[in-house]
């Protein structure tokens, strides 16, 4: 076993690739870190904007928690159904390019992409925020530790993700319960103790419209992951429609209860938003103080934040890849590889958000005006897509299935508009330029493989086969020696045209010359010896030069046989000069002729 | 005019090759900046040694220097006899490979190489430290500062030497004439105001033998590079042998003076070693004041001392492609670029002195002691074998001929003793360790390339060509599309026995198989089609292991041919995936059969 397979696993069969499909909660841990995980920020961020107006505004956290639960009823159904319809997944994008043409399909797809790398950057900034918040020594060293959980997150992903959800389903379950009992603790205290929690007194503020809005639209920022599920799909066991709809079902009602139970102490407890520290940690240090169970928590919390990156990377690859299997991506990313994931499309991601963590030097608050319009987007775009669904196919209850679906729509399509105008200046235009972006890409790469596509003649009958009547065969050569020896005899069994090529340097040309016709004259092989000067330092130039001069004359005809001493030893390449792979590239990258290599193995120990 | 030779110049023919080739004073600016900015920590490095005998030490200093100078002459004439001997270069390594064997070249080259790395990073890192001496907010700066002036000579160096010499002679010159000026200056307030400079009471110490002999061995320091002229000679115009011999003397008249000057004024001012600042500081401020005069030397200094890295990049490159020529390096190191320039061994130096400027954060005062040991052991081994040549030869004056190099030869021997024994704990040791690993890597390679050559018959007359009676050709295909039809027209013009290869991977191999062998009995080509399952997600496996079990069959008579697709634009190239690469690159490693490309540009625009 090597090193790369040492550290990537070893390759796997398709008949072992049921192995790397997850269960109900695998599937938690691997698609909805993201979704959960935002309960650290999402009620902080309605709160933020509350305070604005005053203490007084802040009571209205409750209402505004409620409607966003109710938004996420809504989208869980909606997901749901999706799901069903759907069990080949793709969420958004494949529901909007069955639905609602090739357009709404690209703008969903560049949503999604946009949300995925923003959800890797946003959670592993906060979750390491999360983790120097308790270790103050280690902030000059955000950055670095961003890119250290990446790295990690990324390996893990490259070695399969049906490994990655295991080793992530431990702290998630940490998470879920430590943060449970906080919940119920908290709001035991709280019914027990009434008069111990009666609100100091507060002047009473006028609070506008436009606040709650803003207040709703930032809270929203808790809702992003809740398409991850249906989205991936694929990944599950089967019976994997069964499975992924369970997940759904359970990430709405952990995530509900969650988001309702933590607004409810926080505007018991009369916290408000305070630097150095997160509300979750105040209501933890509330409900259960200073207590192992409080670091428990703070630390599940980091470690799911960070992993809530995961969400993407079980995301990202697989849309990439059903973009590139549909030409609007470059096929690269359709390829999976050893360990049956789609590495290229990990990579990409993992490169893209260490760019926007690096950027950003791994400021959390920095990214996430950012972050819930990709998501809202594709919300909007897969529930209008499923309203259509409905219509065209009318399956038992279809008006209230539609009615489900078309009410999120509406909704979220509002939220939408309320996020890029309150959100513009925050950062959201970067959002507005990458989108449009995107599909400009995704178009081109669409035309660019339709217009190969035609001069390849791809989808049509083989062409009447042309067959040469011979082939023309050059060896160039350095030196006449067993390696040079060996190519003209391989040359000399394809056709009766052999040249052996050879380019001499000044000084000394003549005299080399000169031996090289003695000693060719004495060999005497059946093949044609040309000489060229060459007045630069180079052989490649001369030797293309002369190859191009061929092919002008005789069409395709042209075969180029590269003699190469390969040694079998790694680390011996460095003692041979790399001409013949030069020679190879700059041939096949600019001459109309067949270029190959003999190679000669080598063992001299 | 593309980019990269906008950066690096236009190729160069061998007939421009003139143009790069310097002058006398160019010859002092490429080849003697090492020595003569040595100035700047030589006498300092003495004081150093006798002041921790007390300030009754101190006027040791002038003897001690006059001794270094006197070993100086006798080097200068030794060198200028070296390059009237050796017109074609190669210094210590080259006489001692003619007069003393292989072992003591060997000895000779590692210590040079070891030396060349040395006085990069040494006078980068010294004229930094002078630089952020001057400006202290930049002292944080310090490695990246260095690392940047390294890329600067590099670049430089790439674009050939000849312009880099003329780019370093004026700051030579600012150098040499400024700081001369300090000198006479000084001087002539020295015996103008005898009782101001007149000494102050001081007690006096006993100084001991062996302290005398490391305050020597410190001193020696300000000798090194003094041998890189004679390394040099084949970089000057012609007549070469009398400039580079006059820019030998001038050298030696320069450096002599300057040192015997600055120990003068060092010790009638009262001078010792601070810290924050440096000796020769302190000189120009007593001599000049803090006027002008005083920066423009300070700025010449540092420019100077990190120019003298570049003597290092007129040597090494040269060296290293010696070296190669005579199979002791990869051979690489002896291929000339489009400038003709040694830019491998431009390149290696670069990363080797980049790599010990990182270690040493940049730190002088870390490399020093590493320093003289390298310099002083090809001095002994020149002369040992400067006397060995005369006598052999024996010229006119061979006696006293012999008699200097013979001189020179005991006395550098002694010296290089003297600094393993007194700098070993101070870093030698690593020199020590070094210079062995060296010489060991030049004889495996010689080695490697001696039995190589006999593998290929290097130097015997060709062997008798055995032409196999047909070959067998394989295409590997993915789609059966023009490319494909392109390639299989080529292999049945070199062959009637054509294969034409494809892999088909679960899930809807039957279907895919089917559909294309009915496609195939269609069209009816004059060739077989071969199907193979993959049981991984691999194609590049399966083809090799198909091959090689045909080679197993019928020798070397196998010709795999792979269709490529090659977009006429660069940036496309990503849009395609590089499979054929991938396979060409796997069957040449590995399978002992031709494989070749069979290009088709595209350009879908």
């Amino acid at each position: 076993m090597d090193l790369w397979h040492w550290l990537f696993g070893r390759p796997l069969k398709f008949s072992q690739s049921q192995q790397e499909e997850i269960t109900t909660s695998e599937g938690l841990a691997a698609l909805s870190l993201d979704a959960l995980s935002s309960v650290a920020y999402g009620p902080e961020a309605i709160a933020t904007v509350l305070i604005t107006a005053g203490a007084g505004a802040l009571p209205l956290l409750m209402p505004i928690t409620w409607a966003i639960v109710g938004l996420l009823a809504i989208l869980v159904i909606s997901y749901a159904q999706v799901i069903e319809a759907y069990p080949n997944g793709g969420g958004a994008y494949v529901v909007s390019r069955e639905n609602l043409g090739e357009g709404a399909s690209r703008l969903a797809a560049a949503a999604l992409v946009v949300d995925y790398v923003l959800t890797v950057a946003v959670s592993i900034a906060a979750g390491i925020a999360a983790f120097t918040a308790a270790f103050p020594p280690l902030v000059p060293y955000t950055v670095p530790l961003c890119l250290a959980l990446l790295a990690l997150i990324t390996y893990l992903n490259l070695r399969g993700v049906g490994e990655s959800a295991r080793a992530f389903l431990l702290p998630a379950l940490i998470f879920i319960f430590g943060l449970g009992w906080v919940i119920v603790r908290g709001a035991v205290q709280v019914v027990a103790h009434p008069l111990r929690f009666a609100a100091p007194p507060i002047e009473a503020h006028t609070v506008g419209v436009l606040l709650i809005l803003r207040a709703f639209a930032a809270g929203c920022s808790a809702l992003t992951g809740v398409e991850a599920i249906a989205n991936g799909v694929p990944l599950f066991r089967e019976p994997r429609v069964v499975r992924a709809r369970n997940t759904e079902w359970l990430l709405g009602f952990i995530l509900g209860g969650m988001l309702v139970g933590l607004s409810y102490l926080m505007v018991h407890y009369h916290l408000r938003p305070q630097p150095d520290t997160t509300m979750l940690s105040q209501v933890a240090i509330f409900a259960v103080g200073r207590s192992w169970l409080f670091y428990v928590v703070s630390l599940a919390t980091t470690a799911v934040l960070g992993l809530a990156a995961n969400t993407s990377f079980g995301g990202l690859p697989l849309l990439a890849s059903i973009l590139a299997r549909n030409h609007e991506l470059p096929h690269l990313f359709a390829i999976r590889g050893d360990r049956l994931v789609y590495q290229y499309g990990i990579a990409w991601l993992a490169v893209a958000s260490a760019l926007l963590l690096t950027a950003s030097r791994g400021n959390t608050f920095a990214m996430i005006p950012l972050y819930a319009i990709g998501v809202f987007t594709g919300f909007t775009l897969s529930q209008s897509g499923m309203v259509v669904h409905w219509v065209r196919h009318r399956p038992r209850h279809w008006v209230w299935k539609a009615g489900v679906n078309g009410l999120g729509a509406v909704l979220t399509g509002i939220a939408t508009l309320v996020f890029v105008f309150t959100k513009f200046l925050e950062g959201a235009w970067l959002v507005v330029v990458t989108i449009p972006t995107l599909i400009w890409i995704f178009y081109r790469v669409r035309r660019y493989y339709h217009r190969v596509g035609i001069l390849l003649g791809v989808g049509q009958p083989p062409p009447v086969l042309h067959i040469p009547s011979a082939v023309r065969v050059i060896v160039p050569f350095s030196a006449l020696t067993r390696v040079t020896v060996r190519a003209l005899e391989q040359a000399l069994a394809m056709s009766h045209d052999v040249v052996a090529l050879t380019v001499l340097f000044e000084p000394g040309a003549d005299q080399m010359e000169r031996q090289l016709q003695e000693t060719w004259a004495a060999w005497a092989p059946p093949a044609r010896l040309v000489v060229l000067r060459s007045q630069y330092h180079s052989v490649v130039r001369p030797i293309l030069r002369f190859v191009e001069s061929l092919e002008h004359l005789g069409g395709q005809r042209v075969v180029v046989l590269i003699p190469e001493v390969i040694p079998t030893r790694f680390g011996q390449a460095w003692l041979h000069n790399q001409i013949a792979m030069n020679l190879l590239t700059a041939l096949r990258r600019r001459a109309d002729v067949v270029v190959g290599i003999v190679p000669m193995h080598l063992d001299p120990d």
